[in-house]
């Protein structure tokens, strides 16, 4: 059958040329062969894929929703886009605003950036085969404290200004006060902070932030430490008076510029926000990029993310593992104040690997270095008859006044002929903003442009000192970790050192249900760390950004036809993020037709948690649709709410195929319900993997809905991130997406302002999915939503007689996820689904989505890219853990010393002449002759999450010996 | 003392600007860090880096080489590189011969070209942590045997042409019958054979093959199929009378071509050779690719270069293995009939992948598409007035005749307008070869060219079949890892779990004495997949090469300025092919002053096996020297040898330092000695890394040395290849460096034949070399090589006590390498080098190198890149292997049944609940906290390398389940 669609797909093609290109790309992302798929269908029951779809995709809404577009071959498509990234013109931006150029170590770049070992895991919730990027976070959040000067960091945020308007809620949170921003804070963040505080009724002030006199009330203060034009300023007087009227200090600050200056815990500042983006992470035209939040200790539980704690396992022995999670939203849910779920894991890695590289001083050096050309080219100009501050005043960035517009004009002219940007404050005022590439030549063209004569080395500012009370004077990064690999084999060996305890889909499948781990294909990542995508600055000149925008334009049509609606804004940069945006607009539309009064969200019990806390995060009032035993949405409890709340009802909130992995036959009744009562109808697109091309969230009849690229459209997830979480709208909603203060990403004057940092979000990784749409064409993916569909209904199949299947759709048929219910289970013999998940890092699996989205389960989905061999492979191992525990039932095995309770079991555990469990070692390590042959290793045993909980570290021993 | 020479190294640059780049490399490269440095230089009591070098390196010798010349940053030196790679024009190079573009698939460029795992590791003699590249290997020979219809295949050899060179060889096994070469053959390999054959004294005659009556003394007769004009001749007649004249038959082939033809196995050949560039291996301006040897059963022992064979460990469980290795010349030497060490496994594995990737019907649809673009060209040329062959007679290359000059004139004008390159045979004839890259539109643009009317689509002629006879029937690649993993999942997991068997620099160091596993760094090895180098035809016009020619031109006068030498030849792919080629050209300067009859080569005892074996090959007599019991040359020895055979001398070949690891004192009276009796003086610079900048093979007198580049210049060893081995010579030798009939690499009249199929080896890995010099600055290179010699000798002082450490130079110190003794320990206890080695696997390291240069030692190289922190494990695993042999020397741990003897101990042997060995699974396992922590497993137990050699099976199994 995929034969024929293979076939098929080429066959589109031949119309245009007898010869098509052979490296298709169908046959290489989907898992099962031809064969299979046959084999697989019997099983399944079904005739044909077609009639698969048929059979699951309710009738009403089925309908084929892609026009006709050939796949491309991998090596010709790579060169079409390198033409498009030939578009942009890469100039050298020295525009500062919180993106400053870097230095990728090509040692980080292409064992960390360009390795699966590192960019395909998911989150680290199995711990224990997850030590390795859990560590790399651990320096992530210690790199962060001790330059801040903070207690606890989290492990990243979406961006600077997302992380200030978290940090913003965190003031809030007794609810009074107004929140100072200072003027001179990023743009961006000013806006986004608007946005945030717009919706959740946060009185907000921007301002000067000597006009602050703490007799006010204020929940906060925001300020930018050096602030946007280049200054350090002094907050000391005004955190005491901030913390005189019982408000918090923010301080948004420059990792890089704390190398130098007094960190922010010194002068009173309570909580950090910033990017970590300069150490090492390409500009990529906005993002991915890290962004962190840290704080006081005694604000800990009020931290927005995840945060890596340290605890102990089963053996005693230190270990890693997320802690604090009552904070996130998947537990508060409509209690939440952030709705933050993937963030920027990755990129934190690739930052923290920075500073394992450089160390201390290799930063000072760095640091020093920026501030010495700021302070040469700020003599040199002033020399020419510019004004400049001092240089004690400034880090990278100087403040010019040309005194003339004429002046400002020409040098603007000789700046552009060298192919250099800076930013323009006034016709007489400019910015320029140094960074790692900066060299002396670089000052040199610039006096050229500035008319100074003599170049960099007549005005060198070497070692240009801070005085007292700006200078940094502690130290910083003391720990092992930071000054111990730094030459570049101790680097690499680290690197796969941690690796090596990470499992990743380089080594088998994720079957993680919700998070569609499919192939992250290397011709998708291959263009990311083109230069091209990589060295633009977000708000350098849309005229030097033509490959970007026509990539946009392009993948945002392609997305509008996957999802059936009008437009697509590509700003938000995570799912949750996409939910916040898309309800956001819908407030906006409804408040445009004079129904700004409604702000009731209705929710499905089973929806995400991200779906409640956005709402919440909006300051919706959140109602919670029952659930019918069957798992689909209670229709009744639906008709009563909306009657009950018609008055106030804003949007449903609804994931379809279901979180139970089902198509419900009513979506149309439930969405036409809604809009009936004046609600808008919000469609979570996580699950869109299952729909795509048979159905869409616009053809269904919703009004918004976001897309985790992350998932269906193959952006790989990084181990937490990066994610981009575009929203597909109806057109009355079209005017409404969020534009930018900086580059206008919507030009309607109804533009709601942006929710995230850059324009558009994480520019640089849209090319994965770019590519992704494009090697597949229409037909191909079609054929991948109709192999999710299989490979799950092929597994649930196979252990329908071996575990309780919870939930089906028409045909006792579930989408493209299922799930295995461990409740009865639990109760014969005390086994749940922890020791099942456990016990799967035993047979080198790694577990399903555990207790998502009901407690006590096991949710499978293995996506269309995993073949058939190793469904069986899982799906053995399953049935085998299944004859395990009714060993424990029948008696046969103990109750708490079994394999089950006891996994995993780690090599010293099973490598042991003290071994006196009541199995074997090789039941414990061994369990199929394929773990034998070929098994990723738990480097811990079971992690104790409360012991970490009540234990909190959060940062490196001071003091390590590696390997 | 390191901060002094960084900071020194900085200082240097100062000069042209006060803000030198901070991405220095020097403290990257070095392991050592300022304070180790200092520790390290007290135990081995020197006061200093260069204090050091002076009491190591003779004062008759010492001299600072190397001018003065900056280290670069990184980013700065890639920046550079990237414009060097520009100034090369990207063109279709048409051009055939031997070279076809080709698309490697992404998952294999990333995950094993650019991945450490692959990359780093050397040759596979410790085959327990090698199964991984060793079976991928067997896939390799697997693949030639079934395309070629051969039983056997080796797993590698240097390029087509000096494939062709060794068949000859094995041809004139029993020394006597004309070689006769078709003239249809690839011009550089009759030229290459011609050189060949010249020194072995091999009659060889070119010619049409149809001249062969089998009448005449026949030793072999080499064939081109299809031929280099792109006939596919019937071989078959032939066949039978050279086999009648008790000739062999040599077949040099393509395999592409072969999934449609019928195979030289079947109608006749003997002996296969040719490239699998074309599977997957970028052009790289002729290098480096895998060529490969396969012949039939019968003339297995004869084979040159290695093969990798199946046996089995100790469990009884299938292992890889290197086969067969009494053919080699480290073993035959003198006797040897071949000299290839270093040969092209990294190559060898991209190319079996793709084979994997593509499986039988993968392959067949390339070379379908292939042929049908070439048929669909030829039916419209023909069109248009042009004379081709019919389809049926060609497979990818189509021979034109323009039927006039004018005509012709006018079609080149119009290729050149549009950047295609095709090869012109006369002023009325030209070839045009496709490949994989070609497509309907290429056709489109050389109709236009060619003034064809219509389109590609309108002279299709797809699916063209051969006739009976020409056309292949027989079944390939029908075992399980060739139809398997056609999923980019699938197939990303197999070359991980293939990496996960083997042990690479990645993981910890590699300390092989002789080898130099030094850093291969990142920086160093991203131009190499740039498509700037590796885009390019070997025999494109020059005037599209001036970016390689550049950069040739300037590590040509780098590597000269390293050796002190006036002229460098670029062209030898591998240490033994310069050895090969410097004593060539000596022989072509003793020709030249009368001396032609001097053919005797004096060396060493103590040689490398690659010596002899390239004297031997050049048909020279040898006569070895005796070592003295400190290990030198015996002076006197040396003189008596130099006074007998003084009319007849031609050479001597030398090692400096010694494989011994010392600087032999007297080395300057061994150079004069030899030059006063007529000789010429080889020096083998395999431990150029002990000498670079301290003094060079110039300086001491030498006249002429090959580099391997994949030693001291960083080039990676890739598990066995590829490697460069350029020579330096003297000026009296320059004139005759080697020349290249299609493109002039040497214009001097004098200069010798080709020794490579391309002009410039394996040109596209030169990069490597390059950014390394350019890195490292000349006092980076000092630096280098004084580290080489503190880490030797450091590990050396601490290993003192506990093992008998062999030979010394001045003050007690070794080179950069020194040998442990493994010969009274043997003695004492049964324990030999043997079992040291396969023990340090259990500890989680690579064994040093085994029994080279004196049977039953270990000698130690452990390179400056190797931090401290490794050494000492490396020396405390040693210390603690000493200690456990030291309990069976107290009787206390049984001769046979002890931790050595059964080492490696493998996860199954130590997870079991049947452990019955007199110490424990802890012992076994994890001998140190290190082990338990951080450790590369072996994957199989100690192999029966006899059992394999007696049951001689090189190829896949039929059927095999993986994982
Ligand atoms: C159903 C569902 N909705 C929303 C989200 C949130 O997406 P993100 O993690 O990109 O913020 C997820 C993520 O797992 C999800 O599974
Ligand atoms: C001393 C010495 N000479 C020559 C060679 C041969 O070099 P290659 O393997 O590149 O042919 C080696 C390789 O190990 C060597 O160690
Ligand atoms: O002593 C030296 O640093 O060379």
């Amino acid at each position: 059958m995929l034969g024929v669609v293979l076939r098929a797909a080429r066959a589109t093609r031949a119309a245009s040329t007898k010869f098509p290109a052979l490296d298709t790309f169908v046959r290489r992302h989907i898992g099962p062969g031809e064969k299979d798929v046959a084999e697989m269908l019997k099983v399944v029951g079904a005739s044909s894929l077609t009639q698969l779809g048929d059979m699951i995709v309710p009738a009403s809404i089925r309908k084929d929703t892609l026009s006709a577009r050939a796949g491309k071959g991998e090596f010709e498509l790579l060169q079409e886009l390198k033409g498009i990234a030939d578009q942009n013109k890469i100039a050298r931006s020295l525009l500062g605003m919180g993106y400053a150029d870097t230095i990728t170590p090509t040692v980080i770049l292409r064992n960390v950036v360009e390795n699966p070992a590192w960019y395909t895991p998911y989150t680290p919730y199995q711990a224990e085969i997850a030590q390795g990027r859990l560590e790399s976070l651990v320096n992530f959040q210690t790199m962060v404290t001790d330059l801040t000067g903070m207690d606890i960091s989290n492990a990243s945020l979406l961006d600077e200004s997302t992380a200030a308007a978290e940090a913003m809620s965190m003031c809030f949170d007794n609810h009074e006060g107004t929140f100072f921003i200072d003027s001179n804070v990023h743009p961006q963040t000013i806006a986004v902070c608007k946005t945030r505080a717009e919706f959740l009724g946060i009185p907000i002030k921007v301002g000067n932030w000597q006009e602050v006199k703490g007799e006010e009330a204020l929940c906060g203060v925001l300020v930018q430490y050096p602030n946007t034009l280049g200054a350090i300023e002094d907050y000391r007087a005004l955190s005491a008076k901030v913390h005189q009227a019982q408000g918090l200090v923010v301080a948004a600050t420059d990792l890089l510029a704390l190398t130098k200056l007094t960190p922010p815990g010194e002068w009173g500042a309570d909580v950090c926000v910033g990017t970590s983006q300069r150490f090492g992470v390409p500009l990529g035209y906005g993002g991915p990029h890290a962004a962190f939040l840290a704080t006081r200790d005694q604000y800990k539980r009020k931290m927005p993310g995840r945060i890596i704690g340290i605890s102990k396992d089963s053996r005693g022995e230190r270990c890693y593992r997320i802690a604090l999670q009552t904070r996130e939203q998947h537990i508060r849910r409509e209690k939440a104040t952030s709705n933050i779920c993937t963030a920027q894991a990755l990129l934190a890695n690739v930052s923290a690997m920075y500073a394992v590289y450089h160390g201390p001083a290799g930063l000072t050096e760095i640091a020093t270095r920026v501030h010495d050309l700021a302070a040469t080219f700020a003599s040199g100009v002033k020399n020419a008859g510019f004004g400049v501050p001092a240089a004690a005043s400034f880090f990278d960035t100087v403040t010019v006044d040309s005194t003339s517009p004429q002046k400002q004009e020409a040098v603007l002219a000789a700046l552009a002929a060298n192919n250099i940007n800076v930013r323009v404050l006034s016709p007489t005022r400019v910015c320029v903003a140094f960074d790692e590439k900066s060299t002396g030549a670089e000052v040199d063209t610039l006096f050229k442009c500035f008319g100074v004569a003599g170049g960099s080395d007549s005005f060198a500012s070497v070692n240009t000192a801070y005085p007292a009370g700006v200078g940094r004077t502690s130290a910083f990064l003391t720990h092992a970790v930071f000054n111990t690999f730094h030459s570049e084999t101790e680097m690499l060996r680290y690197i796969f050192y941690l690796a090596s305890k990470d499992y990743g889909l380089q080594q088998g499948m994720i079957p993680l249900g919700s998070c569609t781990m499919k192939l992250n294909a290397t011709t998708e990542m291959i263009p990311i760390t083109w230069p091209g995508f990589n060295n633009l600055h977000p708000f350098a000149p849309i005229s030097q950004a033509q490959g970007y925008q026509y990539l946009f334009k392009d993948l945002s049509e392609k997305l509008a036809e996957a999802t059936g609606f009008h437009s697509v804004s590509l700003q938000p940069n995570s799912g949750a993020q996409g939910e916040y945006t898309g309800l956001a607009v819908i407030k906006k539309y409804l408040a445009s037709i004079g129904q700004g009064h409604r702000n009731l969200c209705l929710i499905p019990a089973s929806a995400h948690g991200t779906n409640p806390a956005s709402a919440a995060v909006l300051g919706m009032q959140i109602v919670v649709v029952k659930s019918q035993s069957n798992g689909n949405i209670d229709f009744e409890d639906l008709v009563a709410k909306c009657e009950t709340h018609k008055d106030n009802l804003a949007a449903i909130m609804i994931t379809y195929p279901s979180t139970h992995g089902v198509f419900e036959d009513n979506v149309k009744d439930v969405v036409d319900t809604v809009h009936k009562y004046g609600g808008q109808v919000y469609m979570d697109g996580a699950n869109l993997n299952a729909q795509l091309g048979l159905t869409s969230p616009g053809d269904i009849g919703a009004d918004v809905c976001h897309l985790n690229l992350h998932k269906t459209f193959c952006i790989p997830h990084g181990g937490g991130g990066p994610g981009m979480g575009p929203i597909g709208v109806a057109s009355h909603l079209a005017p409404f997406l969020p534009s930018h203060p900086v580059v206008a990403s919507n030009t309607n004057p109804s533009a709601m302002l942006p929710v995230s940092a850059a324009p558009w979000g994480s520019a640089s990784i849209l090319p994965i999915s770019w590519v992704y749409l494009h090697l597949m064409g229409s037909r191909g993916l079609v054929t991948a939503t109709q192999m999710a569909l299989l490979n799950a209904n092929y597994m649930r199949k196979r252990l329908e007689g071996h575990y309780k299947v919870l939930f089906s759709g028409a045909n006792g048929m579930c989408a493209h996820e299922f799930i295995l219910d461990m409740r009865p289970i639990t109760d014969a013999t005390g086994i749940g689904a922890e020791d099942v998940a456990k016990r799967l890092q035993d047979y080198g699996f790694h577990a399903p989505t555990m207790s998502f989205p009901v407690p006590n389960t096991l949710m499978i989905e293995p996506t269309e890219s995993e073949p058939k061999s190793e469904l069986d492979r899982m799906v053995d191992a399953l049935i085998s853990i299944r004859h395990e525990i009714s060993l424990i039932e029948q008696g046969k095995m103990d109750k708490v010393n079994n394999p089950l309770k006891n996994a995993p079991h780690t090599q010293d555990m099973v490598i042991s002449s003290k071994w006196d469990k009541p199995y074997s070692v090789e039941t414990a390590a061994f369990p199929t002759p394929r773990s034998r042959k070929y098994k990723v290793w738990p480097t811990v045993g079971r992690i104790d999450n409360a012991y970490g909980d009540r234990n909190l570290t959060c940062a490196c021993p001071p003091l390590e010996v590696y390997f």
